[in-house]
């Protein structure tokens, strides 16, 4: 392990998560909030950076990162970011113990959106806005943003971190041109952040929020790019006007697709675009998912207590569908009271979650569309073993190595899965009731199966709301210290991909070389 | 496809068929049951023996068999076999349902032991016996029975069957004395059986029913050596005393073991038998799962309805896990009322299953401990892309194809989970409540996501019952017929292990050759 190099890029994320926590600090100064919530970021801002510049010192005898140094130094990075990313929530008060403000803020970080808060209306202005920005800076990843700024770093190393922190089965052969394609694609993700505040702009302001509406439409738009899903009022989207639901839904769309697609539209390459096999895929699967979920609303194929207009019945289908999918999160109703057949479909596209090269979490859609074309190979094989498999994904052959790296991740991906859902069920608030109140009328759930079973699924998929008693008009508050730590390991596992953090839990990986 | 070939094989295992149905012939016999009971064997014995000879008319021209030959083969004899045991109880009129009866069979062939019968109590004898004998005959596998005794067929086409039919990740290399190895182990199979029979007789018979007690000790018998699961009283194995309860408890570890083992046993290979790490990591996970069940019922770390001594909360444990993970599905008490550390857990162990190469269904634990390696393997070689893996299984180095081959079908196996729990969510059973009445008294339960999680799980994995409005006092009767038939299928896909069925349903194996 070159940990002097390792310390080195370490120090400088940490100066950057210093430099980006100006931003809370700035809002927490236009707001006039009182000095402890100034304190709150000024506080972590000290220790980021001088740590961030102690690092810098010592000087390393070799320069570039191997592969195991840069998948284990980002899964560091992100726990770094975090560990000191929720100082503020316990200095301001807003969350004063230090494992939910952890679990707040991996949250964030992983664009998971899952939150410990029971009224998110009593936070401060800058608390919201860090917690929003987080989605946004987590989205595209933090490791790559600092390494194409950062001159000395040379494209092989940054190619590794690029490969651990982006998600999806492959990025494909940029090094070349990587640090000016990554540089394009950050623009893009600026570009339609800024574009989504605009058009938020043109709506009605929320009753009773007249003079938020830059504010709230600034951490929509956060919550959108990264698809994180922090709310910033009772009932996430449910107050929002129908316009603005319908423009998120549209935003988190695009959101969810390659962003190396919109770089195919910027450079002219309109055919191309129009022919990604994902993009088909993304596109008929949200298609069919919304038409389930509509018909199962309208023909009310079992009762349940919301009653929808069918205007509203399609927005709602359309919205919890297309926040689920791309793993957002936000809702616009209690989705955990539709009939069956309309939650069910919502569990089914959690597991997928949107396009690779997206900043959706989930087993993204290329790795279920090659694993279905790598079992179809291997009946093939069965059927005549000198049978040569031609089977292609975007144009390209589908080589042996891509298909079984893909089978070995959504093995592991299933196991962590069942093995979490194991580990929360030692948790004491298993067959505790949990009293919600939404737009379905005020009910009480147990804590049960579903309740874990979703709970877990919607961390590694990166969601956030999960079903029953931590659905979305509930919180993962009442979780245990140690089923929250458990969970916020989950999201990092999910937001990486696993294999970086079981790199980092390796010991061999840290050995010296 | 050599269809003449596939035909006489198909024949004269419907031949066999038949003749295995005289069982429960005499059976009808012996209990003096009505003419129509007795008819209701007749009739499939007669249709299937002059099928089954006619199909041994035409002369093959080719005598082996490829591999996708014995793999489509093997999963259409299983539903041939399927279609044809389902005949008796339509015409007995115990289920007059042919879909019913369909599922009942399957049920009972795949070792499945899940039901559509809210009253077992009402069977006849003769459909009592069929059912349980089912599980007997499917246990181990009837094509490969039937081909050991069939001088014409060869070695090489024999072996793909045994592959098709056998539960587990390898068969070994046992080709050269297949014949032989196979009958040892049929052997076994009958030895345990019938020593599980003499056993049970050692208890006192069921207060009230002291006449069936070697009839009882067959059933619970044949249930076991398939790990299959059918109950002939009400509430399964309630109401048998506590030491048959721990009889069948033993039998069922030994019924879970990999049956090569008992083969190593007999030669004398006593160290061999010691040093198989799956029967380690077997009765490792057992321990641990009834240690966790039984501490969690002892300190009662959630309430639940049922008050146990430590006696019978310990009895309970062993039963219920034993009787999940060998995925027999035998039930002494109503586990879904158990707190949820205790439910999570039997869910875990009915996804493991027990060891491969014995009657148990699930993943398999071989599969699982070489999924685990592997993936220790894949994060090995990105910390080390030099890495050269000497990672063994049984003293055996794996090779990449068996590593890559399990990833491929654990990952089909959850795809399959997710897919006819989705279908499942169709059915208008969803969101109806349902009464349950057991030992933990009478309640209402919601047939919700759990429900059709846990049926599809307990399909697959050829456990039987599952949980909430399907468990264990429960039946799967309120299902539509279309998810009847699809869960049929899912059990089939589970007991054959996923490709053969699949190969029979893909068109390029029915392709002349």
């Amino acid at each position: 392990m070159n940990y002097k190099k390792l310390g080195k890029i370490l120090g400088k994320i940490m100066i950057l998560e210093g430099i980006l926590m100006i931003a809370p600090l700035m809002v927490s100064l236009i707001y006039r909030e009182p000095p402890k919530n100034v304190f709150a970021f000024l506080v972590p801002i000290a220790l980021l950076v001088s740590i961030g510049f102690l690092l810098q010192l010592p000087k390393p005898k070799r320069n570039i990162l191997y592969q195991k140094e840069g998948f284990a130094l980002t899964a560091m990075v992100w726990l770094v970011m975090t560990l000191f990313g929720a100082i503020p929530f316990v200095i301001n008060g807003d969350i004063p113990n230090y494992v939910n403000a952890f679990f707040e803020i991996m949250s964030g970080f992983t664009t998971t959106g899952a939150s410990i808060l029971t009224d998110v209306t009593a936070l401060s202005h800058s608390s919201l806005f860090w917690r929003s920005f987080s989605h946004w800076i987590g989205g595209m990843g933090i490791l790559v943003f600092v390494l194409i700024f950062i001159p000395e770093s040379n494209e092989g190393s940054s190619m590794h971190l690029l490969r651990a922190e982006s998600p999806g089965p492959q990025v494909g052969k940029l090094v070349s041109k990587m640090k000016m394609t990554t540089r394009i694609l950050y623009l893009i993700y600026l570009g339609l952040t800024v574009l989504e505040v605009i058009v938020l702009m043109l709506d009605k302001p929320v009753p009773g929020y007249e003079s938020e509406q830059f504010f709230f439409s600034l951490l929509t738009a956060f919550g959108c790019a990264g698809t994180g899903g922090f709310g910033f009022l009772q009932g996430s989207m449910e107050m929002l006007h129908p316009f603005s639901q319908y423009v998120i839904s549209i935003f988190l769309i695009l959101f969810g697709c390659n962003f190396s697609l919109y770089y195919l539209l910027l450079i002219g390459k309109i055919r191309d675009f129009f022919r990604s096999e994902e993009l088909r895929t993304y596109l008929i699967i949200l298609a069919a998912a919304v038409g389930i979920v509509f018909f199962s609303l309208v023909w009310r194929v079992e009762d349940f207590p919301q009653v929808y207009t069918t205007e509203e019945s399609f927005r709602h289908s359309l919205f919890q569908v297309v926040s689920l999918i791309t793993t957002a999160g936000f809702t616009t109703t209690d989705y955990h009271t539709w009939p069956m057949l309309a939650t069910t479909s919502l569990v089914v596209v959690m597991f997928m979650g949107a396009m690779a090269g997206s900043t959706a979490g989930g087993i993204k859609l290329s790795r279920i569309v090659i694993a279905m074309k790598g079992a179809y190979i291997n009946v093939r094989k069965m059927i005549n073993p000198r049978y040569v498999p031609k089977v292609k994904f975007e144009g390209k052959t589908l080589e042996p190595k891509i298909i079984n790296d893909i089978f070995a991740f959504i093995t592991l991906y299933f196991f962590i899965l069942i093995g979490s859902m194991f580990l929360l069920a030692f948790d004491p608030i298993n067959g505790q009731m949990v009293t919600i109140a939404s737009d379905a009328g005020t009910y009480s759930v147990e804590h049960g199966f579903f309740s874990n079973f979703s709970a877990t699924l919607a961390c590694i998929s990166n969601v956030g709301p999960a079903f029953e008693a931590v659905g979305p008009y509930s919180c993962y508050l009442g979780y245990s210290d140690f089923s929250k730590i458990l969970l916020s390991f989950i999201m990092l596992l999910g937001r990486l991909e696993i294999l970086p953090v079981l790199i980092m839990f390796n010991r061999k990986a840290w050995a010296k070389i």
